[in-house]
């Protein structure tokens, strides 16, 4: 059933050209420093969760072309022998950085730095992305989901709808990180162990000759886990009386019953009435039917009985903003004497001019409530001095300026590959969540809300600021 | 390289219970007719485009149990041990029949029926869904994207943005399909055939003292497909004169430039004449940097000089709407004799109430022009007169009605597995791109409108219209 793939040749095209070009020009052991980061969190949110490092570290150590791989490739026309050989013996022999799963992520910071020769950094460029740009997106949209619910639990449901099969299992991971309490998906809780549940479609009504029938022989076989599905006819005048008549010859208390269609107000709050005055208070009530976080929300807010919600489609494709911007850029080269020359890519539109160089970033947290106050991205070799006071500024309106004092610096990304071998030990999937959900509390309400968030503060050292000013400087001259 | 897994888990965990369920109660042997169909076509078009079907068929062939999925289910201590016994031998052995990949295809019309045993026909639900919808999303939104280009070549640009490697990939295979030319992604070619190409990234023109001797040494190495990226700096004043140059002194009049950002009509409208003027008229301008239908439409009405469009994360993701709603319903069911009896689920939304009944479904053309008019569902076993005129009318608004003569009639559905054999021959990637762009010339332009398109009819016999207003009034008793 697992599956261990190779996607080595999962790359644009573009990856190979230049590596080929790259060793053509003996440029293939010049080492390359690559940021990943993106600009605009997911439905003007306030942070994003990052999330998909795991199959980005499986890639890098899977990494490898096989004999028809490189036939695929001289039958290009295209490449030169000497490269092909060389890819022959492909492999990642450098170094990267990022932020551990989990990590609430702000734009234009690195979330993942790769220091490497030219080659190897250009070519692992496809897949980081696609892997860290998916996870990422579905995890922030989880998070928002699960914020909406307001600790009641979030099941994801959306494999049908996912687009692809690692839409769906490693959605249904990504979703499971950000807070979600299980996943219908069955490979994804096999594979990730991500708790799958479920229990019955319409057509398992429809299979019986009644829906009395339908409900006692599932309660029948399962007892101890019976979720009904009560709207295959009508909920009100079929769907809950048939339930309760079933639990009740039964003996069953503690069980459920699931609405996947009509107003789910109105028909929740029926439905809690009726169980209630049958005397079964502890039967749950759980809604789906194309919900995401502004429905649960208006549900929530209207009075809604609902204990749990199965979410699909608007999560598994992150419908309302279904791609995450990740990208992938050059900040610095080093010379021939490990010398490390800052790099930046300029462009019409101001926000999309990159942070230049290798860099650190720190979270600084405040003593006195324990919240992230601010980003800091420091030049890799300056020595901050975190038990001053510190000066905060927006880099986009530098006239803003917070000062601080009483902080705790923790720097966020951590060392993953060093000269190609792996020293990074992933966390539990568990272990991962819990961090996750920890770390989203240490957010302030501000920068939590779903509309118009708070602006946190990313800010660059004076030294980083002062170097990336005379870089714009030189291009302009 | 290549990848075959077993995507036997890739299963909703209802399935299972449901599975476990109908083998308790006696079910497994029951004989049921599921329907794939779908109610919008997405982006308010005017018809879809169907693929995934190649996908489909092989889950289908590797369907099996290994002995870690059993364990799995095993630890779930909700599933009998001849249950489980059973999924060891688990394999279809039932009939499908689907549309080919690349018909056009219209809501509500059965584009996949299945005819199994319970536990197999309702167990491949999942992933049956996830393999059409997500291949039909894409080829449905590349078509629209091809249309939009008028003939220009569009390239599927969007792996680092796709929903996962199976959404680069076979985004990259249903795009193809539907009409794009190529993809960057290398590992789609390697696996499905559908081109793959590739130039220079920004990262190419930074690795080098200055963008003239960037394209200087990719033109030495690339004579004969040189892209060159011409926005590094200033896309006028240095990428298209450094172009030119480069182009003049390597004697290169075939090739091309990219533009990624900026103002696209007004960049392409310079640059094609800077081109020309330089005597390099055959030298093409690649635009990219989010583009979809509508501004590829707005470009191209505006002027732009533009000889093919790279298409990323808007295509890969169907971004303005990137949900497929195929579902998976009961129709029929057969008793102990091999009787088929229709079932209908109904709903409070009209819209939601499913055909019933074990149909079939044609296509017709009306002869004097090729065009299809209408399709037309049947039961299976009626046998209609298409040598005579048909009225048909709008199953929404029956007063809405049109005679046609001198039509050809064509069924929609083929055999694709008898008695859990595989019957069909799976076409090559560039029979079925074909058949996709025949199929849709034979479309009047009116359904192949953006917005507000024609209502294309799907229309039912009486026969069936009757048996479906039975079977609605009998639930209203």
């Amino acid at each position: 059933m697992r599956h261990d793939v190779n996607y080595t040749m999962l790359a644009d095209f573009y990856e190979l050209t230049m590596g080929n070009g790259y060793y053509q020009c003996g440029l293939q052991d010049r080492i390359c420093y690559f940021d990943v980061f993106f600009r605009n969190v997911p439905d003007h949110g306030g942070f994003a969760i990052a999330a998909g490092l795991q199959q980005a570290v499986e890639y890098i150590q899977n990494l490898r072309f096989d004999e028809e791989d490189i036939t695929f490739l001289r039958n290009k026309n295209i490449f030169s022998e000497d490269f092909l050989e060389y890819l022959r013996g492909f492999h990642f022999t450098g170094d990267i950085w990022a932020v551990p799963e989990g990590t609430p992520i702000f734009p234009r910071e690195p979330i993942l730095t790769v220091r490497a020769p030219a080659i190897q950094a250009q070519f692992i460029e496809t897949y980081l992305l696609l892997a860290l740009n998916h996870q990422s997106l579905i995890a922030t949209k989880a998070n928002r989901i699960v914020r909406a619910a307001e600790g009641r639990m979030i099941s994801e449901f959306g494999s049908r709808r996912a687009q692809g099969a690692d839409g769906a299992i490693l959605g249904a991971r990504a979703s499971y990180i950000a807070g979600a309490g299980g996943t219908a998906c069955a490979m994804a809780d096999a594979m990730y162990a991500t708790p799958a549940t479920g229990t019955m479609a319409h057509s398992w009504v429809q299979m019986f000759p009644d829906e009395y029938t339908a409900f006692k022989k599932y309660c029948e076989i399962y007892p101890h886990s019976a979720t009904l599905l009560v709207d295959t006819y009508n909920v009100l005048k079929s769907g809950v009386p048939n339930a309760i008549k079933v639990f009740h010859e039964m003996g069953i208390t503690k069980g459920g019953i699931r609405i996947d269609s009509g107003d789910l107000t109105y028909l929740s709050r029926k439905a809690r009435k009726m169980l209630d005055e049958a005397g079964l208070p502890d039967i749950k009530i759980i809604a789906s039917n194309s919900l995401d976080e502004y429905i649960i929300r208006d549900l929530l807010t209207q009075g809604a009985q609902i204990d749990g919600f199965g979410v699909g489609e608007r999560l598994i494709t992150s419908k309302s903003e279904p791609v995450f911007g990740g990208v992938y850029k050059l900040a610095a080269i080093e010379d021939g004497y490990g010398k490390v020359i800052p790099k930046i890519k300029i462009s019409e539109n101001a926000a999309k001019v990159t942070i230049p160089h290798f860099k650190k970033v720190y979270r600084l947290f405040e003593n006195a409530t324990g919240k992230a106050m601010a980003d800091y991205i420091t030049v890799y070799d300056e020595q901050p001095d975190f038990t001053k006071p510190i000066t905060l500024f927006d880099p986009e309106a530098t006239w803003k300026r917070k000062e601080f004092s009483d902080y705790t610096a923790r720097e966020l990304l951590v060392p993953i590959f060093r000269k190609g071998r792996l020293v990074y030990q992933i966390p539990s999937i568990e272990e991962t969540r819990a961090y996750c959900l920890k770390e989203v509390d240490h957010l302030w309400d501000e920068v939590k809300r779903f509309e118009n968030p708070h602006n946190y503060y990313v800010d660059l050292s004076a030294k980083l600021w002062d170097i990336r000013a005379e870089l714009l400087d030189a291009r302009n001259h």
